[in-house]
């Protein structure tokens, strides 16, 4: 008589992978992870629980009524919703005991309470670097951020991308300059959107906004700059705006698109576009979107930017930065359901080791034994399933090489090496075995 | 004016790091993981976030008390509470479309709303593996766990350890042969302290649930077996004990002693315990528990153990498994506290690059481009500091090299490379400067 049974199931919007897609979701991660890595930037891992009132702190609006929160005890508690808000935390509650800049990487799960829909996630990971300076920051940390996400896409290699660059003191000079500053957040609202709606649009839903004819034309001047970025900036130059903020914001682009060239950075791969603005309040210099040439409509897969002060809920310290995110759940999902990525080609091991009975059995430890300590993922298979079915087990898990393992093998001290891909198969020794399965 | 400034704190319980902390706790997730894999581990990662009906289909008692438990909407929430029930979930809901034996690892946080005390954790890292059969499983797969257990704790190199095995079946056929099955889980539970109270005073406490003197005297002949390994199955087998469930018992236990050699695992480093029980009624076989030799007090800190059915509560179909699990947080912990560790040593960066002056910028960016594109992590430094607090950054951050680039540097074609532990400086080209670089 059997119990009640639950049914097992998982909440939707949270992404659960099968094993194959959970290796080349742990390899993009991985890669994430070791390009932070080689620019010096120090890893962090805050927890997913918080204080409420410290956690929202600066929270509000929308994003308030997304987060998950309760009780328990006396305690109100929020899980993170982004990792930007544990670093001002953690940052002003260290700020004695962490050198500066500080440059740290978190790669971690947030949680939204959105409303499930395809491509939306209610946990997802972010992966987010920030270079974190008490007072100051030099701009130069503004161009060794492109030349971060640079990296990680050229290593990720899921084709051409392009790193859109501009720097909100343009707009904001802009907007001083044509009067227009009471109205600045709607203003920028609009032309974000260029690249959706076009510039006929953006002009009409401006001229809604009661803008006049000849400040629609200084703004259609600014933002149909074109040319390769050092022509944007002398045209930028030639605008003749006479404006302090603005002028900064020229000088330092300038700045920023001339070090990524030393950076090593392909130059097709960044490019300067007046248009974007990413969000109203937070950033305050630099800006960054990154998109997939070829798919745009997947959106920004890595934004970020420059903002004055981090830590302004928590500290009367001022503390400026400059990072990006890479919201890797979603860009996963989009490569997949892209066909942009195959789930079927990578593997954990590299080989798997077949006895062909329990005769066989302590060989094929020793066997399994000496490739480990030679850095050869493997797996040793030991049911005693029928040879096809061992192969099927094997091709299901994308393993390379099969190693069989029989009577006559251990009689004359060798292997059969079958490459699973190739379908060859071989006799060899140990050595030249491993030497093989390396080369491969 | 300043605004109310809200005071930044981290929940009590929950483990965060600074840096150079947080690099070697990185380091030890790294190296389980690696270790996993090398054993042809899949890797998975299942929400924080689930059904509560799903995660507490089994839970009740203690644990069912510290989990956070809330509603979002109409639905019950929980935070995972380990690592093995989302397992079970996911095996029973992917039931045919893994690949039998499913070996699976997962190194993630768990949550639970204990009592706050020093050593005892809200939130921290569970590293664990596990072996799925479908129906059956290969006892060999008893005898792999432990050579992963072996290979992981000599690769993080804190000290001596001892891998204690024991077989459950053996006590529990004691207990039928003397007739003690009902007072099964009481008898079990003093046995587990003989580590801690000793022989004497388990004694007095069987002897207080009523057991008669020759019973007695059968169970002190049996945990007072000694000698090495097969000595004590030899004497396991003379005490002439005549229940099939024990001579299971002696039969695993057996075979997994005899693989554990092949697998390369040193022989004093796996050790048979016959008074750990690990627990009452989850494990059925071979359990294991994992001491540091010179540190016992510590707890075991990595413990497992083989099951009979891991997904009953979610399916009919009988799932068999052998799995261990490390408590990563509590280890570390553990080990900062006995200054087992030091956290001064590792970096992120190996150099640090280190222009006198903006004038030589471009060419300290170009150096650090040359020196990641060789693989070698490292940090540029721009900020305009006096050269001793530059000297102190890196000296906090554990850096071992900088790289100096001055007015001489760059007309001569070279860098000034100082290695900051031994403070020897030498003048060489780019090329030797990676060479001594990577052979440190």
């Amino acid at each position: 008589m059997g119990m009640k049974l639950t049914k097992p199931r998982t909440l939707s919007g949270f992404m659960e992978l099968l094993p194959n897609e959970q290796i080349v979701f742990n390899h993009f991660k991985q890669v994430i992870q070791q390009t932070y890595e080689k620019f010096g930037f120090l890893p962090l891992d805050t927890p997913v629980l918080e204080y409420s009132d410290v956690l929202l702190a600066k929270a509000g609006g929308e994003t308030e009524k997304q987060i998950y929160e309760f009780s328990k005890g006396d305690t109100k508690l929020c899980m993170r919703y982004d990792l930007t808000v544990p670093l001002a935390k953690y940052v002003s509650m260290h700020s004695n005991e962490l050198a500066f800049p500080f440059k740290r990487y978190q790669i971690g799960k947030v949680y939204r309470g959105e409303r499930a829909q395809r491509g939306r996630f209610r946990e997802f990971y972010q992966c987010d670097i920030d270079v974190i300076g008490k007072n100051n920051l030099d701009i130069i940390y503004d161009a060794e951020i492109p030349s971060v996400i640079y990296n990680v896409f050229k290593q990720l290699n899921i084709g051409e991308f392009e790193i859109n660059i501009s720097n909100r003191k343009l707009l904001k000079g802009l907007m001083e300059v044509l009067s227009l500053a009471n109205i600045n957040d709607e203003v920028l609202r609009i032309i974000d959107k260029k690249a959706k709606i076009g510039m006929e649009n953006v002009n009409s839903m401006l001229s809604g906004l009661g803008i006049g004819v000849n400040e629609l034309q200084t703004i259609n001047e600014f933002l149909n700059i074109t040319g390769n970025n050092f022509e944007i900036i002398s045209q930028l130059k030639q605008l003749g705006l006479d404006n302090v903020i603005f002028a900064e914001g020229i000088n330092e682009l300038e700045q920023v698109i001339s070090a990524i060239n030393a950076f090593g950075v392909e130059e097709n791969c960044v490019k300067i576009d007046l248009s974007i603005t990413r969000g109203l309040d937070y950033y305050t210099g630099t800006i960054y979107e990154t998109f997939l040439t070829n798919h745009r409509e997947i959106g920004s897969i890595c934004s970020g930017g420059r903002y004055d002060n981090l830590t302004s809920f928590y500290s009367e310290e001022k503390m400026q930065g400059v990072g990006i995110c890479i919201g890797l759940t979603r860009l996963f999902d989009q490569l997949i359901a892209n066909n942009i990525i195959d789930v079927n080609k990578m593997s954990i091991s590299k080989a798997i080791i077949l006895p062909m009975s329990k005769a066989e059995l302590n060989y094929a430890i020793e066997v399994s034994t000496f490739l480990r300590n030679n850095n050869v993922n493997c797996e040793l298979f030991v049911d005693e399933i029928k040879f096809k079915n061992k192969m099927s087990y094997a091709s299901k898990k994308n393993i390379q090489f099969a190693v069989i393992i029989g009577e006559d093998e251990i009689k004359n001290k060798v292997v059969s090496l079958k490459n699973l891909n190739t379908f060859e198969q071989t006799c060899v020794n140990l050595e030249k075995a491993l030497e093989i399965i390396k080369s491969n």
